[in-house]
């Protein structure tokens, strides 16, 4: 394993695997509650790499799964690069301050078959080995709603 | 391990893990040769999972990745959507036809760090335990330009 990219040095503590479970609600379906798995990997380079996967908190189905690449540019303006199988890339930028990652979409596109999806915000605030979120969203014609809340805790450093 | 969604029956001789190499070249850069690994996994739902990963052929040091998803549509029409760790997401679209996906980009969209690309074309060819693609892009002011060709052969069915 090399070591960190001095770059992400202020950000390290995000590099592990994280589990935990969620909530979800949204205007247009019923709510509902998931378990959580996160991995935040490196290779050496100036970004992490980013997984996400949920299942569905009684059934154990799969849910949602998300990839991409986060970056820290001089310590404080974060960039972060996403794809959803549900055929939409999303672009995040925002800042890092004081365990708190507040990033708002600068661009959000899907392929013709995805459901329109026009802004999205996300809050994370690392604190020890728990990592909280909320996530909001414009989608399928509603203004930027609450949607998502969860709780992970670190379970590998690696 | 669930059984594969239908929707992706056509293209089911994706899924697994590949590994070969391939050669890079672009106007503004040295030429250069990598070693690669792909992997296609799937969850049972209507889509594959894709990552990628190239090392320099002679220092083995980490070259690209990317990271995203690919959905077929009716048997046809393919949606890619990628994540890349130099701050750029792509949705590609295109054709599956007779072995040969043939991709453009719908949209390229780049972080305020990230270099200028504005077009990607991709064209994957698998055959039996072979998968070889070409890539070309227009980047950092160039016009549309040849800049990958690989060949990779199956490791693994999972």
């Amino acid at each position: 394993m090399p070591d960190l990219h001095p770059d992400l040095a202020p950000i390290a503590q995000l590099v592990g695997t994280w589990r935990g479970s969620g909530t979800g609600s949204y205007p247009t379906i019923e709510d509902f509650a998931y378990r959580e798995e996160v991995t935040f990997g490196h290779v050496g380079k100036p970004f992490l790499a980013y997984g996400q996967k949920t299942r569905d908190a009684g059934t154990d189905l799969p849910l949602h799964a998300e990839t991409g690449y986060w970056r820290l540019i001089e310590g404080r303006d974060v960039e972060v690069v996403l794809a959803h199988p549900t055929g939409i890339v999303e672009l995040l930028l925002g800042t890092f301050d004081d365990g708190v990652f507040d990033l708002g979409s600068s661009a959000v596109v899907g392929t013709p078959t995805a459901k329109s999806v026009t802004e999205i915000r996300r809050r994370f605030e690392v604190s020890g080995d728990e990592l909280r979120y909320e996530l909001a969203m414009a989608a399928v014609g509603k203004p930027l709603t609450h949607h998502l809340s969860a709780t992970l805790h670190r379970v590998t450093v690696d």
